[in-house]
């Protein structure tokens, strides 16, 4: 196939995470070293940039930097959230990105996100193919949430569910210093899917870990949670550490952290003790109930940018999905998402495919039932099995001063 | 002098941090290689271990199990928060102490811990000396607060303040990725003193921290706030990073986080969003007065157990800080904590010396006026000089299965 010359544009798009800037490394470098791409454009706010003619150009970095950015986290083009349209409702945006792919002569679009942002790439990918605009369309996979179709993990899932473990394992090992009784209840991301607090079972495997994990796939029931710490409790001369995902749901659909606003009112109840998230929620409940002191502990942002502990397998894995998908695109491939397939075997090896963006586009994968133990409160040993290569090797970001140097990018934007 | 002969006990006091257990390896390994000292004994829970006659028998530990307490969070032998009585008062404990310390010959007490445990230390040091039993009482200082007197810092500053910096560093980039405003409130450790929030100014002054930080040195005014960050928000488009100590209070001496429980009152302005600590009364506050994203976010007990990003220095020092003490009272000091004296002269070296338990008991050290800002919501170039050097170096735990490989003791009990 006769390669396709043009300019090449890339965007960053949804929740950052520690290797999202991997992966835009791979693309921009892979990009830069193709002779069929003239230029590549980093889109500023991924397709926000893109309908807003704000992007820069990225072969004015100087490639130290570029290469920095493997260990920067956050996404360093600025990212967004921006639903398009149904093209057959509004087709406002799809006609003003034809406007402007055929202005800069945009010959490949790379799109890095998760679910949300590959129903963006394959949106875009099908208008301009029934536009007749040839232009190769590849997305690059990216979440914390682990919980994107058709690729056996995401990039940025090990980097997250490494710092997970790790501070899991050391909070285990704070929280039980007194001859007291204490339960802490750690909040994990994951709105539906539970493989990042998944990952808290990592710790429990080390020894160190939580004694109970309540994930977004089972439905969440109070009493029976009460009864289970209590258990352990008893079990443990009251130190019981419990993981949760900040979405888990009672049988009526209710998000559990959403149970703040009842417990507010019970203001005598809890005294000064005010209430937040998932797991505030549960440590005023147990508070209550076990008459023992509780702490909440959110891993909030930190999860999704602590480069200073990512995993190396993820970060590699990240930078070559975004050198790959280059790759096929010059090859001539387009309308897919890079995907990563695990080989079978004992040891660990993960190859790259293709698969379809229609495929991908707002499917969502989650931990499977026959992972989580029959009482719902812990993972099974092919949990284990699946995560523990996924957190391999350490990365983290050169030090100046004893504190990391991150990526600077001049960002020298790209004349009207 | 005559060597003193007979056993060595050591016990670890308030709140963990990352580095309390390097002290303690040094301290132990140190202790057994002394021939005056025959056992070393380690207290379960510090003082209580010792009232109760709970104790291990560090001879039976495997070195290497000592040699990776340099790199174990929290308190191996475990902790505890216990003040001892006025002796003139009640001398209930202090005689049973005596009794214990007979019983068990025990010629050498190292105590590691904060203010109150050097409080502790003192007592038992100053009751030993009245009762005529010959016992060499040093302590080890021990606080991610800093706020211990007589000394230039305090072990487990440099680790906490390194995670918090770099911690602080990730968050600033992650939370500066969309194009819409954002206000982020980080809530750092620190009661009456302001060293560890202080620790986010070494992330502004690598170009990637807070435009504003409070701490408990300065009375908090809301109003001025809200304003402070107004003029933030104008200025940067939106995207504003505060960093406040949890112990912030107003003119009244009324901790901001008991703000909380007004706020929760006023449901309907803040529709679900329930309150916790100072951050959360914070972001709640911005959130009604700007009307914009907020998000707080606590470093909990994340700050102080986080050795997988330690500060080498720390680490070093607080392992020769435990050896010192054995070497000190071995060599007839007795009644002293071991403190850090800063040389002077631009490159960072650091000697040990003695102080006095009594001036050190209770006493708080405060971060001085004139290195925090006029206006109150910055650190000055004194404070970076002085912190900077603390932060230096990596330590990290051995990694197993990429996480972290902490020290397993036997903890084999000392018979009654």
């Amino acid at each position: 196939m006769a390669k396709l010359v043009g300019n090449a544009i890339f965007g960053q798009s949804g929740g950052p995470t520690s290797v999202i800037n991997a992966s835009a490394a791979g693309v921009i470098t892979e990009a830069l070293k193709q002779d069929c791409i003239k230029n590549v454009y980093g889109a500023a706010h991924g397709i926000k940039g893109i309908l807003e003619e704000k992007f820069y150009d990225m072969g004015m970095e100087d490639p130290k930097e570029l290469e920095l950015l493997k260990t920067t986290p956050s996404s360093a083009l600025g990212s967004v959230r921006y639903k398009l349209a149904d093209p057959d409702v509004d087709d406002t945006d799809y006609k003003r990105l034809l406007e402007v792919f055929k202005k800069y002569d945009i010959r490949y679009f790379f799109y890095n996100g998760g679910n949300d942002s590959m129903d963006t790439c394959n949106k875009v990918s099908k208008y301009l193919q029934k536009a007749g605009y040839e232009c190769r369309v590849i997305g690059v996979p990216k979440t914390i949430d682990n919980d994107l179709a058709e690729t056996d993990h995401c990039p940025g899932y090990g980097s997250a569910a490494r710092y997970v473990a790790i501070s899991t394992m050391e909070v285990y090992l704070d929280a039980r210093v007194y001859d007291t009784p204490m339960v802490c209840v750690l909040e994990v991301m994951g709105r539906n899917a539970g493989w990042l607090t998944a990952a808290t079972a990592l710790a429990s495997y080390k020894g160190a870990g939580p004694d109970l994990i309540y994930l977004p796939e089972i439905t969440f029931d109070m009493d029976k949670f009460v009864r289970d710490v209590k258990e352990v409790y008893d079990k443990n001369g009251g130190k019981v550490i419990v993981a949760v995902s900040e979405g888990i749901k009672d049988k009526n659909g209710r998000y559990i952290s959403e149970y703040g606003s009842d417990l507010a009112k019970e203001k005598d109840a809890f005294g000064h003790s005010q209430l937040g998230g998932a797991a505030q929620v549960l440590a005023s409940v147990l508070k209550k109930e076990l008459k023992c002191k509780t702490r909440a502990i959110e891993f909030s942002l930190l999860q999704r940018c602590a480069a200073h502990c990512a995993s190396k397998t993820d970060v590699e894995e990240s930078f070559m999905a975004g050198q790959m998908a280059v790759r096929y695109a010059v090859d001539g491939y387009s309308d897919y998402m890079v995907a990563y397939e695990r080989e079978p075997g004992k040891e660990y090896r993960c190859k790259f495919k293709l698969v379809e963006l229609s495929k991908v586009a707002n499917a969502e994968k989650k931990v499977p039932r026959e992972w989580i133990t029959e009482d719902g409160t812990g993972l099974k040993q092919e949990f284990i099995d699946y995560a523990l290569p996924l957190i391999q090797g350490e990365s983290a970001p050169p030090m100046e001063d004893g504190l990391p140097r991150f990526a600077r990018l001049k960002k020298v934007p790209v004349k009207k």
